[in-house]
């Protein structure tokens, strides 16, 4: 069975990728708005790890959208969760039997509601799969310890390799580069390189 | 790292535990208020699928309560909970990193909530990981199919090979047979026979 699961190139995301591997044919897949070149690190950390690869064009207006909702808000939560809906259901386009992300258990954002899966699941055909759901921040980092090899820094210093790093981007153009650190609290990214040599 | 799964020979349990299997040294468990033998089943899966197994001895005083819980309540969702609550408590008594178990994301009971999973990670000192948290029913069954050989029937022809059984044989011994289907639903239990040949 096909299974495309969203990708950042981050340790919650390989290791959703590892997780599903012995059950699925696992395709990695970056969702793009083409306003930076970010998804090139998901694709490098695919590549190292030996997952296909693709690339998803997202809708420029929901990234103008999500941009509108985090300035009304004050912070990215909303906002986010949007564009990945809007991710999830791109990648329900595909022709796999299930769409996975790497949402953990103490996930704010993103993160579907049971209904939302629920509905996601009956609308489009597919299986919605959160393999990392049942897993607290330390289990993960305690699996992904001596499992990958990760560079972990600021959000500025280690960008997402998904669409927060060109919602944040967006947000820098039209507002200038004050409003992104009015709206995102500091917070630490992840990037895999590979596997631990 | 050591992992221990709570285990009943069903389907979930059984796909909990192939999907640690990679990340962990798994040894499924199987709690046991010595009143039935039905654990063997878990035990007999647990061989033909390749896994340490071992027992875990509940409580008697949990069992006496969780009965008296299903009679007051009339359906047997918080006494089941109640035992499930004790099994993963003595899992941790074990010298594992980790105790999990194979709640479904669909599941309503026993299922921990985000607080009582932090809850036991924090006072014992392990991790708790539900593999399953992000999977739904349809996801399970298609995943399984075609990778075990499961029986499936209702509770009466296919008891659970863990302590529901048990509570239900001591909710005869108390009360009588006809209480068993006054307090538990019909519901269809799975008992995996092992790896499908």
């Amino acid at each position: 069975m096909d299974a495309a699961l969203l990708y950042s190139g981050g340790k919650d995301s390989t290791l959703a990728a590892l997780s599903l591997d012995p059950f699925y044919d696992v395709t990695l897949v970056t969702g793009t708005f083409g306003v930076t070149d970010d998804w090139r690190h998901a694709r490098s950390a695919a590549d190292r790890l030996g997952f296909p690869f693709r690339t998803l064009d997202l809708n420029a207006t929901v990234a103008a959208d999500a941009v509108d909702q985090m300035l009304a808000d004050g912070y990215p939560r909303n906002g986010i969760g949007a564009v990945h809906d809007h991710a999830l259901e791109r990648a329900a386009d595909l022709d796999v039997a299930a769409v996975a992300d790497g949402t953990r258990r103490d996930d704010r954002v993103p993160s579907l509601s049971r209904a939302e899966a629920r509905s996601l699941e009956d609308r489009r055909g597919v299986d919605y799969l959160a393999p990392l759901a049942g897993f607290g921040r330390g289990a993960v980092d305690r699996v992904v310890d001596g499992r990958l090899d990760v560079t972990a820094g600021p959000s500025e210093s280690v960008p997402s390799a998904d669409y927060e790093a060109e919602l944040r981007a967006l947000l820098a153009d039209r507002e200038g580069p004050d409003a992104v650190a009015d709206v995102f609290p500091d917070h630490e990214q992840t990037r895999v390189r590979g596997p631990r040599p």
